[in-house]
C-alpha cells in the first residue's frame, strides 16, 4: 500500500488532470469520486489502477482490489484532488474502456443533439439506463461522458447502457433502414407524444437546451412530437421531458 | 444612473450577501441574474430596486425602470457579483414577495419531502409550472426558493406558481378532507404509476434524492406509485420521476 501525505506528490498531480478531457484521452484513464460510481464501474468490469483512500475508510469486502494499487492518502489532499465539495473518501483511478460496439437493429435507442449540460447529460443516460433502451447515441461535438460531473449525475449508468458518438443524421438513416421509427421532438409541426402508441422499437431525439433538435434531423425523422405545456413555463428541462417520452414510448408489455 | 466601478463598492458588498438566505431575509431582497428570469419576475411584478448592468446591454424597450434604479457597472464587477461563470451582464436587485397565499382545495399539486439539492428543487418548481400545477408545497426545513440555484433551474417559474412551505402531514391530511387523493412514492408496497387512471385533483409527493419520501407520509397517502425500472439503474433523478408522475397523471381534458 503506498502513503501519499502531499498534494505536490506527482501521482496526485497527474490525477487531477484527468478532470480534463485532454487529461484523459491522453492516458487513457479517468477518475470516479464515491463508493456508489465505484462499485458500479467494478460490477461493469471497468479496470481499476489505482485506488486512492483516507485513512477512514472501509472498502467493502467484495471489492478485489490488489494491495499494490491501494493509495492511502489525508482528507486535504483527498480534497485537492476530487471535486465534489465533500468527497467520500474514496476515488479510483480507472482504464477508458475501449469503444463501444452499437450497430443499428431493432431496438430502442436515445439521439442527443449538442446537450450542453454535463449533468443534463448524465441524467440523460441514468433514464435511457432506468427505461431499458439498447444504446445512446451523442452527436460527435458533444461533451466527453467520462467527464466527471456527467459521470455522477449518470449515477453509474455511463456503466450499463452501451454509450457512443456518432453523425446523428447517418444513425437517423440507418434507423429507419432497418425498421426503427424515429421522433423528433419540436415544438412546431409536432403531434402530442399522447397521441402516439407505445413502441416495440424507436429512436428518440433531444436535442439542445436553448435551440432544440437541429432542424435537419427533425426533416428527416418519421414523426415529430411535443409536450403539452399547461402552464407558463416555456419549456421543459431536456431530462425531464426525455423522462416523460421515453417512459411513454416504452411498452410495459415488450 | 449611478456608476460602480470598484467590487469594493458598499453597494456591491451589500448585494453579495443576497447569494446566502440569511443576507436575503435581512435584506428583503433576492437577486437574479440574466434577460430571461428578469422578465419573468417584471412580468409576475416583483417589485426592483436597483438593475446592475454592464456597458454592451442594452435593456429590451419593454422593460420600465426607472433611471435612478439603474446601475452600470465593469464586467469584472459583474463577474464578481453574480454567482454564473459567465454572467450575461445584467442582474436585478428584488424585493421578496410577500407570502404567498395557498389553501387546500381542489386542484393538482406537487408536495415535496425534504428534497436537497437546490437544481433538484427548481426543475421541479419548472414542471409543475409547465404541467400546470395550482401550488407547490415544500416541507419546512427545504432550501430557500430565492436560492438562486432554484431561481435558475426554475427557469422563472417560481414567479408562476403558488408556492409554500409547511408541514406535509397536515397538508396531507387537509387534501383528503376536501377530497384530493394524495399519492405518495416509494419502491415497495406501491403500485406501478400506469395503473393509474388520469386525475381531475391530485397532490403528488416526491421525497429526498436518496432516502425518498419519508414513511409517515407514505402511511397518510390514499396510495404510493413507483415507476418501473426496466434496466439497471437504481432509480430515477427526481425531477424526471416528477415529471413521469405529473404528465401521468394529469388529464389532458381536464
Amino acid at each position: 500500500m503506498k502513503r501519499i501525505d502531499s498534494s505536490k506528490n506527482e501521482l496526485i498531480k497527474q490525477w487531477k488532470k484527468l478532470h480534463k478531457k485532454r487529461g484523459r484521452e491522453k492516458s487513457g484513464q479517468f477518475l470516479i469520486e464515491g463508493h456508489h460510481l465505484i462499485e458500479e464501474a467494478l460490477r461493469a468490469g471497468i479496470e481499476v489502477h489505482a485506488m486512492i483512500m483516507t485513512e477512514e475508510v472501509i472498502l467493502p469486502s467484495s471489492w478485489v482490489v490488489d494491495e499494490g494499487k491501494l493509495v492511502l492518502t489525508t482528507t486535504s489532499v483527498m480534497k485537492e484532488l476530487c471535486e465534489t465539495e465533500s468527497p467520500q473518501g474514496v476515488a479510483a483511478i480507472c482504464s477508458l474502456p475501449t469503444d463501444t460496439d452499437l450497430s443499428p437493429q431493432l431496438g430502442k435507442y436515445l439521439l442527443i443533439d449538442r446537450v450542453q449540460d454535463p449533468g443534463n447529460i448524465g441524467t440523460l443516460i441514468r433514464t435511457a439506463d432506468a427505461v431499458g433502451l439498447d444504446g445512446v447515441i451523442l452527436e460527435k461535438g458533444s461533451v466527453d461522458i467520462y467527464n466527471s460531473k456527467v459521470v455522477r449525475a449518470s449515477q453509474g449508468s455511463i456503466f450499463h447502457v452501451p454509450i457512443v458518438k456518432g453523425d446523428l443524421l447517418e444513425w437517423i438513416h440507418e434507423f429507419k433502414r432497418v425498421g426503427v421509427p424515429v421522433f423528433g421532438t419540436a415544438l412546431e409541426q409536432a403531434s402530442s407524444y399522447s397521441a402516439i402508441q407505445p413502441q416495440k422499437n424507436f429512436a428518440l431525439i433531444l436535442g439542445n437546451e436553448g435551440e432544440g433538435v437541429n432542424k435537419e434531423l427533425l426533416d428527416n425523422s418519421d414523426q415529430n412530437l411535443y409536450i403539452p405545456i399547461y402552464g407558463q413555463a416555456e419549456s421543459l428541462n431536456v431530462s425531464v421531458a426525455a423522462g416523460i417520452l421515453l417512459y411513454h414510448l416504452r411498452n410495459e408489455t415488450f
